[in-house]
């Protein structure tokens, strides 16, 4: 089962006027400092300040009344976490969200805000899939993936959409898109939207050092897990392996693969708050981070960053800000 | 000398493609918390992080050849700086900042950067207008006054023009607008365009508790010095006294002045972060801490409120995102 730019499409009708059009900002400081023109997709701006919500309320919109009934499972670190829950309130469903015990505090309160029931749970010991499916089974809930399923993917392509149809708007065309890969459910959509209008454009994923299965995934041609790593600042791209669904279409879309550390990161987050105002979490910062970092060639290119998300604690902020990360 | 609705569209050309066209933003979760359709005009994105930038633009760019060779003059504490500097370097001409030596260190390393020539002066001992006066007069510069000039206003005023056509492209047209005051030349513009687009709109400004000099001059029918105040965690409305200009202007077109202490301005910085992931400055949060703390009544309306600038240290920002103020 594969996901085409109708499934997009369609996802992106299923979306409007409960998703955020979220805007493409330009700064002329960055514009400067970069030598291109730099649009911002700024997916911070979404409802529960992440992308995530484009592709759960795509999947759960489309469940049957009886599903709806029994409501939803899934597991997340936080972002995806959210987009459920709050999917599943709009839509009127029970949700369970499976979340592990060390996840950012801003996240797990967000995703009680939104009225889901909260199963904690040990990333060092205990199996969340696992976890997920036993849950679903004594509920006959629809268990929800973060990013390896086509309703997903779809709903996460209509960033790509609208970054081809603002830009246009602009009066301007997209030479390079780039945005965070953590399972690849963003850059697989993103990807497929992006082929399909931009066809000469350059896709570039961005994973954190230490967390680059699929950059290895894309060189060996097959999918490779992560090896062990020590935590990355990108909580929300900690993944271990692209997903059986996206790595086909991260082969076929994604130019590039690159990584950013921790600090870059960092710095990206510093320069969002300083120049572009921006509150950035650091998954959502990490295209930002390799762009200031000089490691995509953008000079004289119209660029599309995603900044993915917004969704950082305060305490991190803080100690990021304070350069004690 | 007053200002006219064409004085503000004659800027609104001039700043054309110079300065953003600032996004008005919504947020369905503070939508939702106050029952009105919020439009949050975001002046946190505009050139020098300020909606100064408009007014300063507009006014330097109507100066003579000559007037240019010999430069501007300007006292602020601080984002008047910055866009005087900004604007300056863009039109090529020399700039001196008169800056108290307590404001915001990144204002003043901003100002800086757009390559002005600074003068530090004592806020308790020194006569910013003195100090200005004696720069001008050595140099043959202009003195380009923060708020109490009809080009400045004029400038300040595309924002509420801005909102006016924003509001008409999203099919509605507004109830309220909401903004800061300090000397009252962002509000005098917007309150000339709001009133000649919205005749029936409300015009709101808010001043921080202890710097209500608008206020008690709207209810004195004349123009009132502040009293000997405390500081207000708000830098950039410490304004003495309303202006010769913009007291009229404010006259004919606020409908009320609220205040809001400096809790409710932290409580709306950190609001701010977590659910807009927007940077937001004191000043720039006032209009925000009116409305979440219910002081604005808004339910049912369109309300559009100005974040007016997002220019806060890094370190006052960790300390408000702590409780630390």
């Amino acid at each position: 089962m594969s996901v085409t730019l109708a499934d997009i499409e369609a996802a992106a009708r299923r979306i409007a006027g409960v998703a955020v059009r979220t805007p493409v900002l330009e700064s002329p400081a960055l514009n400067e400092r970069t030598g291109a023109r730099v649009l911002i997709k700024a997916e911070t701006l979404q409802r529960v300040g992440a992308f995530k919500f484009r592709g759960a309320y795509n999947r759960l919109s489309q469940l049957t009344p009886d599903e709806r009934t029994r409501g939803v499972v899934a597991f997340s670190s936080g972002n995806h976490a959210q987009g459920v829950a709050l999917a599943a309130r709009l839509l009127d469903m029970p949700a369970i969200i499976v979340i592990p015990s060390d996840a950012p505090a801003v996240k797990v309160a967000a995703t009680r805000g939104y009225g889901a029931e909260i199963r904690f749970y040990d990333r060092a010991g205990e199996d969340r899939e696992a976890i997920a499916a036993d849950l679903a089974q004594q509920r006959g809930a629809i268990i929800v993936p973060a990013f390896d399923d086509p309703h997903i993917i779809a709903g996460q392509g209509t960033v790509g959409l609208e970054i081809a149809d603002q830009a246009a708007a602009l009066g301007t065309s997209i030479d390079l898109v780039v945005g965070p890969v953590g399972g690849g459910g963003l850059m697989s959509g993103v990807g497929l939207a992006t082929r399909a209008r931009h066809p000469a454009a350059r896709i570039v994923g961005i994973e954190p050092s230490g967390f680059d299965d699929t950059r290895r995934s894309l060189a060996a041609g097959e999918r490779m897990g992560a090896p062990p790593a020590a935590r990355s600042l990108c909580d929300a791209l900690e993944s271990p392996m692209p997903g059986r669904l996206t790595f086909p279409i991260l082969q076929r879309t994604l130019s590039d693969v690159l990584t950013v550390t921790d600090a870059e990161v960092a710095e990206a987050m510093r320069y969002a708050f300083e120049v572009l105002k921006l509150v950035v979490e650091p998954g959502g910062s990490a295209p930002l981070a390799a762009l200031l970092a000089g490691k995509l060639e953008v000079e004289g290119r119209v660029a599309a960053i995603i900044l993915s998300g917004g969704n950082v604690d305060p305490d991190l902020f803080r100690r990021v800000l304070a350069r004690e990360t």
